[in-house]
């Protein structure tokens, strides 16, 4: 039997891995950055190490032993812990700042903004992603994706998947758990949102972490709508 | 000499009255749902009481006496006051948040989603509004507004203006106060966010409380860029 999705009114996306290619981008921007700041290293394991350093400093927050911090700033931390790491000189203030900035110019998967614009003729789309709510608008800005709004751990001062996060936008919009879905590439991310009673949609990301991915492969949970693009989930949810 | 706004990455935007007419969209819808819910009553007069109790309530919380509260219960409160003062009967839960939603339903001044859509492509634009996220999202979508995003006083949970919610912008977008410019119909509003440092914009808005409006009929500060319409704005800052 189909599912009931005439109570939904607002999806919201994780956005790293599921809405923009994170690796890619940072693959191909991080070179470049590289030559122009003189730092030379293997960007691509450049690339994952920075990446592999996200949750570790968000549990940081999470587990109380940093105040509210937003991710600009954790990831600008995360980039001179591996500099130093790699034996790599400080190419200054400004410079680190222009690394960290990548971030805010990550480019979205081919069917990201296609699937978002759909979705948004008949539901509220927006963010809710551990990304600070300036480098979510201008992602946005610069890769044309048409969000109603949004929310960010930054919101609510709990990273993902503390409830705080989801029940936050429940609460905000004045709407019961059920008539809020996130929408994700990740099982865990999924499984703290049904958890707080929200409604779920799985995109298939094969290729975020590389040809070499491991986890998140398929749909490990009973999610309400899966599919293999934001398209195809758009349609599953009556777009 | 023409100002410099080069350095301008931000317009955020007061609403009631700027960028909507909520005077002509509350006396527009509140007959036909009067009609609806058996309620007869002077509905001019009814909106502007209704506006009449908005800096009040907001007064409660700015001065602690209530705890943090959205518009949209601020609103719903108010509603039920004036329904006892004027000896009308209470139509049920349903039918007031009813009433209390027309304000996410108000339409935009014949110049604002235009003027806003240019200022779209060369800065971030967003809402700074006393009303609650729900309400500027529910409105935007309603109305066509384009906003990257809806900063409201909800998001710092402070009012207006106090400068909490002011620099509470410039603080999540990374930037410095004059980089960010407020653009509001209300003198008070402007010379609030010029105390934080901020840029500012006026437009006017003659007819906000009717043809017998006495204030904010001009510019009465040393504002960065005025204009009778958001458009003529958005071209003084370079759009």
């Amino acid at each position: 039997m189909a599912k009931d999705f005439s109570d939904l009114k607002v999806c919201i996306f994780d956005v790293f891995g599921t809405v923009v290619d994170w690796r890619g981008s940072l693959i191909e921007d991080l070179p470049k950055l590289g030559r122009k700041h003189g730092l030379d290293t293997d960007w691509t394991s450049f690339a994952d190490d920075w990446r592999g350093l996200y949750q570790p400093q968000m549990g940081r927050v999470r587990k109380g032993d940093l105040p509210w911090t937003r991710i600009d700033d954790l990831h600008k931390e995360a980039f001179e812990m591996l500099l130093q790491k790699r034996g790599l000189k400080h190419p200054g203030e400004e410079a680190v700042w222009e690394f960290t900035h990548l971030w805010h110019k990550l480019r979205p998967w081919p069917d990201s903004v296609e699937g978002i614009g759909l979705m948004k003729k008949k539901y509220v789309v927006a963010t809710l992603s551990n990304g600070n709510v300036a480098l979510l608008i201008n992602m946005a800005k610069n890769a044309g994706i048409p969000w109603d709004h949004c929310f960010s751990g930054e919101t609510f001062h709990h990273y993902k998947p503390d409830p705080e996060a989801y029940l936050g936008v429940v609460d905000s919009m004045y709407l019961k758990p059920h008539q809020v879905m996130l929408v994700a590439a990740h099982n865990g991310d999924l499984a703290a949102a049904q958890k707080c009673g929200l409604s779920t949609g799985f995109v298939h990301r094969p290729l975020e972490h590389g040809p070499g991915q491991t986890r998140d492969l398929k749909a490990e949970g009973n999610w309400d709508a899966v599919g293999s693009s934001i398209v195809e989930v758009a349609k599953k949810i009556g777009c």
